[in-house]
């Protein structure tokens, strides 16, 4: 028995977002490994084993289908949105740079459909052209480069999309960010809160800047900043082609 | 009869990328209205006009699908990627802005995968951290201002995206392109050449930006750069989460 492993993106959580690509790798795998709510929306059936885990432990989870893999399971990882933005597919080639006998697994990343873009559906078109998207967390990097990030893109006058906007641990850290989004681009700049995009808790919100509080994210929420010609037409937000 | 607009992300080419969302929408669809090579991937049937058109026009095509949706139409603007990244969506609501009358009609945007993000997958995880997505065409906005994107997103060490790198009518600009990087970023960052992801002509490749020739991109290619801190292990590409 020949193992593989793919890392597949969920989706925001509408289950119609779910590419029938990722849906049969679903229906082959042995294994399916992942944070317990990803893992929760994976039906049960005879030969498959899920295996839920925390928060956090990213490197754990991926030596462990690592593991699986190279000893013939066929095993999906699977993320929210798509595993190449801010998910598990870096974490995967992080624990991968430790195991250099298993290089030559098959190993695939199967994208999905990010928050972000589906945020951005929801709204209307508000990174219609060029955009960033940044990770607001400071888990993994120090706050000075989120603070530095957020500054040149308000100066190229990128759309941005913000994962992880705020949490119970950093709540002053979202704050500061919209005191630097109103230094850079004044307080009549539309910003968008999407909270739970694409399930029954959808709620999408959008304020400019001068009237934006912390308290509109939360880690549920991806956030949206228009660019200086982000304009609304009718109940839509959109950023013309040419700006 | 109550008409209703819907633009639609086919992804980057392959079927199994579709969203079940997209395919139920297309199969309730009476008109489907598109760049000629996205509507031919649309089956026919009973009950079903397609539309196709040339590139370029894509104010007139949105015009054509609002005043279809307006006489009762069931109307799918098919777009290739997702349709809220360069795209049809901002060219839609570009058109509904010049007709008031129309700002409560049944419109809604169907994210797709965007070729960038299928790309990445395919290369491993070259998007893992912060990034930005520019189109490099001036066809729409001055050069000057692509440069000028270009500069902060590679002082801000941003991984980047670029659609639309290169064509016959301005092959000069992706190679100022590329000496800009070169600049800002050294000749030893990782750069991908990603061409006609997901379809039977894919065709990935990955060099330094020392070694990257403007030849290695065409219109059909997705460009992928990494940031300071972007590496291969194994065949793939990434960009660690702490970076």
């Amino acid at each position: 028995m020949t193992g593989w492993l793919a890392v597949a993106g969920l989706g925001p959580g509408d289950e119609a977002m779910v590419t029938p690509e990722v849906r049969a790798a679903l229906a082959e795998a042995t294994d399916v490994i992942g944070y317990f709510p990803y893992v929760a929306r994976v039906a049960p059936r005879p030969g498959l084993t899920l295996h839920g885990s925390d928060n956090r432990v990213e490197i754990d989870r991926a030596d462990h289908a690592l593991r699986l893999a190279s000893e013939g399971a066929k095993v999906v990882i699977v993320s929210s949105g798509d595993p190449g933005v801010f998910a598990m597919a870096s974490a995967l080639f992080e624990a991968l740079e430790k195991h250099p006998d298993l290089h030559d697994l098959d190993i695939r990343i199967l994208p999905g459909i990010t928050a972000m873009l589906a945020a951005a559906a929801h709204t209307g078109a508000p990174l219609g052209h060029d955009f960033c998207a940044i990770n607001l967390s400071d888990n993994l990097k120090p706050w000075e480069l989120v603070e530095h990030r957020l500054r040149l893109a308000a100066q190229a006058d990128f759309a941005m999309g913000f994962y992880n906007p705020r949490s119970a641990s950093r709540p002053h850290q979202f704050a500061r960010a919209l005191e630097i989004l109103r230094e850079e681009c004044g307080p009549d700049r539309l910003i968008t809160f999407a909270r739970a995009v694409s399930t029954p808790d959808e709620r999408i919100q959008t304020v400019t800047l001068g009237q934006a509080t912390p308290e509109m994210a939360d880690m549920r929420t991806v956030v949206l900043v228009g660019n200086s010609a982000t304009r609304r037409v009718g109940r839509f937000v959109y950023t013309p082609r040419s700006a």
